[in-house]
């Protein structure tokens, strides 16, 4: 992609009302525009980004199995005042009603509709195990949007449900749902903690995936020789006790949540009627489990994790281009370069733009933070300068060279 | 995927209220799950469907210098203040408030917010024309929800917005717009019929296309020799002589729309401030077009056009899968064809289950309508019977026969 073609240009200022680290340099960037509060959209760079994100969610669940869907945004209030969160989620659950007086819900979540659904598929327990995801845009109340990707009233999420004829087959697929969740996380560069959160009637413990980082909003104790903490939540002598951790040997940390799974037992399946028959031909409710991931949530904290005073550092596997050229005077041979890596399946970003200065092409490779920088300038002469963004030293290389670097 | 694995199961009956052909096939293939009037939910099948069909038309996009993006759902009232919007489209638009008073709006069109949001990135004729689009879930407030997928109160839908510094770039990036959306039609199985439907304020004629079907909700005058139509609603005397048709030659068609384009001129960029310099420096309004694809309306429409009283009858570039394979007694024979193409890249939905009778497998394949149907059984000996769903009679083939068909 051409720079002189691209929809958005750098901004100098974000707006004034943002503070959170990564919203700044994403829309200073040109990868998101604010609209509200905890609301944006993603523009052609932001975009990039969240697709590479998507693809590494989409190849970890379907390697555990899971089968791609997409549930409605709007949600019916029959199904969810069946397990009383039509009721006892008005606080998050965006709720209206159109002029005919036909009240509607916005999905936060979709544990109801899911379990509704599964009554038309699941009968016998030949129809489990099951597991579904979908990657959705949802919605959630938040008085207080802030924290800039990390809390948004309107934010894409990918949820998995997964359904079983017995808990111990829930939690086998729970830890291999964890595994992927780890493995995730690692492909895009976040080292997570694994950390007990508070769990539900029918189960103690959820399961956190935490990062450290500042501008966090949980607060964990990390026991660091078994590499898992415990959310302040569930922080108490009994728990510690029954972990066996010492909390002398714990450690305080100010952190970011970016995925939680967590068993749901009979929850929504008793109350929904999502029954199964089983070998002996006795009727028993479905036991459920969730799964999520916060995917503006995850790209913010990339950005929190990832930067300097320049800008956005991406790890390749989800940064917008691998390669961010730009010519400063020899355009020819830069866009041979360009049409070259580009021929060879390499993502480049090309700042062709011949009504800026160096010191702007520069600024603008920095905040955008494509993990390679090219120059081809007069000084470089037949070769090529080369610079990863995460480090200070450049060097020359030759043009043919140039290409197996990146692949 | 093994049948036996997938999330879904066909069902005998679609919901009682459900009349349209395309909801009731979708439904009980298992492509769709209804939420309530005009609120689907798309299965696994579905979701695969329309990934082929998103994937079909973000290639024709990008083939005219699209730049994706994704923009969001929750509206804001001053944006749509501007334009007259907020009060003008009341009827169709969601807009309800919060607990705290705040309004907000549901996204049924994207007019606004992309002409808001271009102000960050184009000031000068050097940053025009641009093209951006968005497959984003959209919302409408329809009174009587009806037609099944075709008018949804919740619905895929792609849109492209392009930007441009005159009149004449306009016109001709808007004819290679209408150049890809055939395409894109083509591509899917469908005949269109490029209409001329009413304008604006900035242009006579928008254009539609239109299919041909019996539900459909739109009156068209179709031209035959020259291949193109009037919209009911321009249906005028006027109309006819400026251009230049005959009224007598004209065939009236009941007709779905399944795309439209639209010139809009500055009637966005004008009260939002979008603006640029031109070469000689003066400031101008930038022009604006717009051009959506309703997707579900999309998949619907196929449905309604192919099928018979069987089930669907997918086209091969949109069908969930290209090959129904069945065992109806040899699931070893069966197992290794599947092993077999799917290695090759061929995309199988194996009918494995051993509890199901011939007739059952049968019915179930002409329901859901993959393009190509093989069975193995006692009755094809070392052979595999293959039959295509739009045609009646099969035939025998040697097992290593069978991929270059399908390759």
């Amino acid at each position: 992609m051409k720079i002189s073609q691209l929809f958005t240009k750098t901004i100098k200022e974000a707006p004034a009302d943002e503070t959170a680290v990564n919203a700044k340099l994403l829309i200073r960037g040109g990868f998101v525009s604010k609209v509200m509060a905890g609301v944006y959209e993603y523009m052609p760079l932001g975009f990039r980004v969240m697709e590479k994100i998507n693809n590494i969610i989409r190849e970890e669940m379907n390697a555990i199995g899971g089968q791609e869907l997409q549930m409605s945004v709007f949600q019916n209030k029959d199904v969810w005042s069946a397990t009383g969160r039509w009721q006892s989620a008005k606080d998050v659950m965006y709720q209206f009603k159109d002029a005919a007086d036909k009240e509607y819900g916005l999905g936060f979540t979709h544990e109801e509709p899911l379990a509704a659904a599964a009554r038309h598929y699941i009968n016998s327990y030949k129809d489990l195990p099951r597991a579904v995801y979908q990657i959705q845009t949802k919605f959630r109340n938040e008085p207080r949007a802030k924290s800039g990707l990390l809390r948004g009233r309107e934010f894409l999420m990918k949820d998995l449900y997964s359904f079983h004829a017995s808990q111990e087959d829930l939690d086998q697929y729970y830890e291999k749902v964890a595994s992927a969740y780890g493995r995730v996380f690692e492909r895009m560069g976040l080292k997570t903690i694994r950390t007990f959160a508070s769990g539900g009637s029918f189960s103690k413990f959820s399961d956190e995936f935490q990062v450290e980082a500042d501008i966090g909003e949980d607060i964990i104790y990390l026991n660091k020789s078994a590499g898992r903490a415990v959310n302040k939540e569930v922080y108490t002598d009994e728990v510690l006790a029954e972990l066996g951790w010492d909390k002398k040997s714990l450690a305080e940390r100010t952190s970011i949540e970016v995925g939680n799974i967590f068993k749901l037992g009979t929850k929504f399946s008793e109350p929904l009627g999502l029954k199964f028959t089983d070998e002996k031909g006795d009727s028993k409710p479905v036991i459920m489990a969730s799964y999520g991931i916060g995917l503006g949530r995850l790209m913010g904290t990339v950005v929190e994790v990832s930067h300097d005073d320049r800008g956005i550092i991406w790890p390749e596997s989800i940064a917008p281009f691998k390669v961010h050229l730009m010519s400063l005077s020899r355009n020819e041979q830069a866009e041979e370069v360009y049409q070259e890596l580009t021929r060879q399946g390499i993502e480049v970003l090309y700042d062709d733009r011949d009504d800026k200065t160096a010191g702007e092409k520069f600024a603008d490779a920095d905040l955008i933070g494509c993990p390679w920088r090219l120059v081809v300038s007069e000084k470089t002469g037949d070769k090529i300068e080369i610079k990863r963004r995460s480090e200070k030293d450049s060097r020359l290389v030759e043009v043919p060279e140039l290409a197996k670097l990146f692949l």
